[in-house]
């Protein structure tokens, strides 16, 4: 199949396979992705993340319905390994998922333990291009966690959604000072059980102590399950664009994470221009060396790369 | 104060203040470490990881304890925002572990956000390399997390523990395929605690399809607080520790982290290379024309490295 045309007539089957061709890293990917650059730059981003178990799938699922509701297109990327997408949780979740993969405005990419083990940023980058390509107007990223992965969602969405639940006892007490300073929503799902407006409180609370950004983030209480408050996250979400794109923001961050990506492609390619160039005899004497602790891996990594400061210095 | 004489002569202050002044990527310190290097590679690595609530900073800091009695030196760093040594935690918490604090034979790190946003690698790996300098016969990492720091964890540590606890529900159920994976020795703290047998039995049904490996993880119970059980990891670390070096594990994965290592270092090089020989216009023009969408940042990857590349075709 034609898959250049097929991402052009969108056709979801040619979405599905050029994501595992760029994932697989094949070169066909990468020339119809560059091909297609110039179509990017439309998807807004949006991050769910938070603690196992507070329902952030049925969470994402209800906002993209209400999206889709509204003629919108969305991609939905679970980096999460407990999500149902994924097949990490019971088989209630999944059915309930149902609706989204029968929902035309609506394509799932699940990055399963691929997306996982090789970090959020580069399976997923690769997964949102794409699908900006295609024309999503908005696409979902869900991770799980309390660490790394929330930073770096953080600063990849445009718009990142903390979700939380009550009764998830002095765990969340104690997260809650890293966590704050990663969502611009906060949402405490669940909110039909004891404790939730508790929880509410507290957490606006601790964002009074946070003075680091003009936006003040909402903290809006849902039970996703049931449809509600799913309007008044949306409504949060559109908010939040609005503030990030009239101050400045979304323009400036965008650029950065261009200039990070040519980076980082820079480096990659000379990477691999140095491993093309030494034998793997020679990398093995090195490490060797180390080893042996006869010299230091500093001194090492500047033996390597030998050859290419010449180049730089001309 | 003469820092390479003080770690020489095994003084705690400047230990400590190696380690921030390597934290805050000062060439003075990255020259000593590679003055010590030599010093390297007696240290044991014990990664202790597991969800927020479980336990884990009472049961590192309960084998420490049991190491330091049996005269042995260790290092803890703790990458866990939830930590009570990252000030994460409840005051209770905090108290219980003053009697790590006046130990001789114990050193902690917390890595706090630092460690945290640079990735559990960088930080984690020079504390790592400068208590191994130091003269500590193990160094415990704590992490927190249900993504890639537990992963990285597993990748960086010569034995790595998953703890977990009864009664956290469907979450750590859901979570259990990615665990699994992870964990040479798995501890079920807070034991006195209703279904702690249970627990410790599904995870043991688990491990019987977990046949990747010749090595059997162990399941534990502890309660870490009452000093229970302690004696039982000790041993496991052990035993996990002569079966890796009897395997060879030991020594390959050693080089292959040096490896690694070498090959990141030679990209930080390049990559400041890079940037040295770019001014900050030509970069911005070049960010500029592709988020206009003129060029993709693919292209705009290789024309950066162009004066490199001929350096290299040399």
């Amino acid at each position: 199949m034609d898959i250049k045309k097929g991402i052009i007539d969108g056709d979801r089957i040619a979405l599905a396979k050029l994501i595992t061709m760029a994932e697989d890293g094949k070169k066909e990917a990468m020339d119809i992705i560059k091909e297609l650059y110039h179509r990017t730059g439309n998807a807004y981003l949006i991050g769910i993340t938070g603690p196992p178990g507070v329902g952030k799938s049925t969470l994402t699922a209800k906002l993209a319905r209400a999206y889709s509701g509204l003629g919108k297109k969305i991609g939905i990327i679970a980096c999460d390994p407990t999500s149902p997408y994924t097949g990490g949780a019971i088989l209630g979740d999944r059915i309930r998922m149902q609706e989204l993969f029968t929902d035309p405005n609506i394509f799932i990419r699940s990055m399963g333990s691929r997306g996982h083990l090789g970090g959020l940023s580069r399976g997923t980058r690769v997964a949102v291009r794409i699908m900006d390509i295609f024309g999503m107007d908005y696409i979902f990223i869900e991770t799980v966690g309390v660490g790394q992965s929330e930073v770096e969602i953080a600063d990849t969405a445009d718009t990142t959604i903390m979700v939380l639940a009550p009764g998830l006892g002095d765990d969340i007490q104690a997260m809650k000072a890293g966590i704050m300073e990663i969502g611009d929503i906060f949402v405490v799902n669940k909110a039909d059980r004891e404790g939730a407006e508790k929880t509410a409180r507290e957490i606006d609370t601790m964002l009074d102590f946070n003075e680091k950004s003009t936006w003040r983030p909402k903290v809006i209480m849902t039970v996703a399950q049931d449809n509600k408050g799913i309007n008044d996250v949306l409504h949060a979400i559109e908010e939040h664009m609005k503030y990030i794109k009239d101050s400045g923001i979304f323009a400036s961050k965008r650029k950065e994470h261009i200039k990070e990506e040519i980076l980082e492609l820079a480096t990659q390619n000379i990477m691999s221009e140095i491993m093309t160039g030494l034998s793997k005899e020679e990398l093995l004497g090195i490490v060797d060396k180390v080893a042996k602790r006869e010299i230091d891996p500093y001194s090492a990594s500047i033996d390597i790369i030998k050859p290419i400061k010449g180049g730089i210095q001309k």
